[in-house]
């Protein structure tokens, strides 16, 4: 006997009720960006391996799937890089094509390869997978979706503000009560580098306080130590920890804190605009909180830092974004300032699982199953589903000649709520009997008092 | 300066325009499927290597698109593989996964891995891409959308009809006025094979005379002989290729032809069956030809044979599918008779685009959108913004600091309709002065009746 089989492991069969959860929420983020005004657009699944290379750092780049040449292609493989154990250049040999690991990258390709048809700013959003060569684990797949929204070809801070909005309306709308909206600007991390007299260590820096929630005060401080950030600079980092309150409590002493960075001070000015519009046009659920050490690691950001979390499901981010200067940069169009966010779908899909978020209606399977005696009722079976079909009545006729307690089970089975049954009298007068499979109760109809029922149910 | 980016060759960006009007294609298969009462699932991108390879014949293997393993497994590399110009065998040194070529063996898979969970009757369907390797050319890309709709653990002739009368339905809902469903069934070229003493080779004969269309009768001849078929045979073949008729002439024909075979006569009542119902449940638009040639190489199929062309547009078949009696049986579940249906939404796509099908609606843009004087009016287009969106009316706020005539020209080339104008008077008075973009007109009102303007409006 053949083995039973399985699919790769971080990968996910979804089942008819997972479909339509899932779709519930890609439905709603899509309605919201639209009303947000942005457009969609949608990329190939995998690009030139160049295109993908290099921008996502050393990690990212290894977890980037590769498609194997095929044909003659094959006989390019570099032996030499594998004896001498590069195993970059031994993958490189093989493969020209890879899988996008995210949204964002394609997107600055897109912009840039078809930037004579786009008017700027130009807002766009994308639903599509993504696929990244994970370990899996608890609530990491190797292919999950991403739901991106950017606007690309501004500098405005108006931008912020409204993806910022946009987030509180997505998540709301989806049914969450309590998540907060993290803030921060890569312009205060440089501040803060340039106060402790280390602007050269930004990244260093950054790296290390942003995992503060995760390894505490003493971790990072070890963190700076093995990264030989001076003692001095350490001592400045250290304050920083303890605000941890407003952001109308906290801007003024991070003001007093960058009074000698230019740039620090720029930042300060940007979170400040930002969170007071926030406020003047009011959030429907979302908390939001300024978190000095968010930094997502990401290089690419260059003003707003963006994350949200949820307060109900501990869980990774659900939602993160910023600004970004010079992403097109990589491909070849300078200067064009972007902001964008991307949903984790598939973590939101675990939260709402969790707290039941989704509608019970949502899965609906067929509205009626019509049941028969013989060939012959069978087949008037057929013109009714005909008709009801027309009216958009999702319908099956039962495909074999059983029992009708076998059909009636199988209704049962698969959660039809109503059975129509057509025997001999029913066929003779063009009626059906329409049978409450929940309640029990039933009655016999005509074809035209079949439908309207339905339809009145709609 | 940085080389202008671009995609793979065979795969394809979409602009928002596209996005919209695939997604029209989209929603519109999704209604009848759920209709006919099929059900949703979704299979990961890439399967395990084995699940894929070897059912889809030598060719097929060949398009199968492979993902490279990552990290240290690449040193599994199997050398003397290439050394031997092994190229398959190395290709599965360096690979575990693939991207799924279509939708029909993921299922397969999926029903016997979740066999447990199914009941049967199973009726899915499933839209999501599939790539193949396949050399680019007109109308073929290396990634595609496919919409399958199958139903599994019935043997019963009606479901050939409900998929039928479903082809019908979607294709006219699309708006496709005039095309072609063929209909074959593989136990009549099993009798053919049979009674022409070549039995054993009902595949050389069954791919000869799919080529009839594109090769001729002197081809096909030719063919057969080269596979080395008897004179006799061929003789006997070649009485077949003159049977252009209706189903109602040729079924006696090729009944008499058959009467020595009993498989071959099983599929004529087969056939018989489904085009009498056909008949009598009568097709939208759907013209229905009996057509003895069609094979659809899919060693698969063990009944009906299903496919459809266009018309109007010169193109390959845009749904085909069958009757299979043993797809899971590569899986170890023997038994499972099945029929499904797979639309080829790229194609359908290319023929509504050359037709002007699709509605001119579609594209919508945003709804409006705001301008403004200075950073103070600004800010009450942000909260306009907000109470528009609220009522699902889709806007944007011009992000920048502007001049009106600047701010204008971006509403006319994103092909927005109206723009709402706020300039200090406006400020003052909450009110907002609308302007129709089209045809010049304008008015100035109050925030409550723009709403309403733009609600009645939906």
């Amino acid at each position: 006997m053949a083995q039973k089989p399985s699919i790769p492991k971080g990968t996910r069969d979804f089942a008819p009720i997972e479909v339509s959860q899932r779709k519930y929420i890609f439905t709603i983020i899509e309605k919201v960006f639209h009303n947000y005004g942005f457009l969609p657009i949608q990329t190939p699944s995998f690009e030139l391996t160049s295109t993908l290379l290099g921008k996502y750092g050393e990690e990212g780049d290894r977890l980037i799937f590769r498609i194997l040449n095929s044909g003659e292609k094959l006989k390019k493989a570099d032996f030499d890089a594998l004896n001498n154990n590069n195993l970059a250049r031994f993958a490189n040999s093989l493969s020209e094509k890879a899988l996008r690991y995210d949204l964002t990258v394609p997107f600055a390709r897109y912009v840039v390869q078809h930037q004579n048809s786009i008017t700027f700013p130009f807002r766009r959003y994308q639903i599509q997978p993504v696929w990244r060569a994970d370990r899996p684990q608890h609530g990491r797949y190797q292919e999950f979706m991403q739901c991106d929204a950017d606007v690309i070809g501004s500098t405005s801070l108006t931008l912020e503000v409204d993806l910022i909005l946009m987030i509180d309306d997505v998540l709301t709308q989806l049914g969450l009560t309590d998540f907060t909206i993290k803030l921060n600007n890569r312009k205060i991390l440089a501040g803060i580098a340039q106060v402790c007299g280390e602007t050269n260590k930004i990244i260093d820096i950054t790296v290390a306080i942003d995992k503060l929630d995760k390894i505490g005060q003493h971790g990072v401080v070890e963190e700076l130590r093995k990264k030989n950030i001076s003692e001095s600079a350490i001592e400045k980092i250290k304050i920083l920890f303890n605000w941890e309150n407003t952001w109308q409590e906290t801007l003024p002493k991070i003001k007093t804190f960058l009074s000698t960075s230019e740039v620090g001070l720029k930042g300060v000015e940007e979170l400040e605009y930002v969170l007071t519009n926030i406020e003047q046009l009011s959030l429907k659920r979302a908390k939001i909180e300024f978190n000095l050490t968010l930094a997502r690691g990401l290089n690419y950001y260059t003003g707003a830092i963006i994350e949200v979390k949820s307060n109900e499901i501990k869980m990774g981010s659900i939602c993160g974004g910023g600004r970004y200067d010079d992403l097109t940069g990589l491909f070849g169009i300078k200067n064009m300032s972007g902001i964008g966010i991307s949903f984790g779908a598939d973590r939101i899909y675990d939260i709402m699982n969790s707290l039941q978020l989704f509608p019970n209606e949502l899965y609906s399977s067929v509205s009626i199953i019509l049941v028969h005696f013989d060939e012959q009722s069978q087949r008037f079976c057929m013109k009714i589903a005909q008709k009801l079909r027309k009216n958009n009545i999702s319908c099956i006729v039962y495909p074999e000649q059983s029992k009708i307690q076998k059909q009636l089970k199988y209704a049962n089975d698969i959660k039809t709520q109503y059975a129509g049954i057509v025997g001999e009298q029913e066929l003779n007068t063009e009626t059906i009997t329409l049978k409450n499979l929940k309640s029990g109760e039933q009655e016999t109809i005509s074809i035209q008092q079949l439908l309207q029922k339905f339809n009145s149910q709609k």
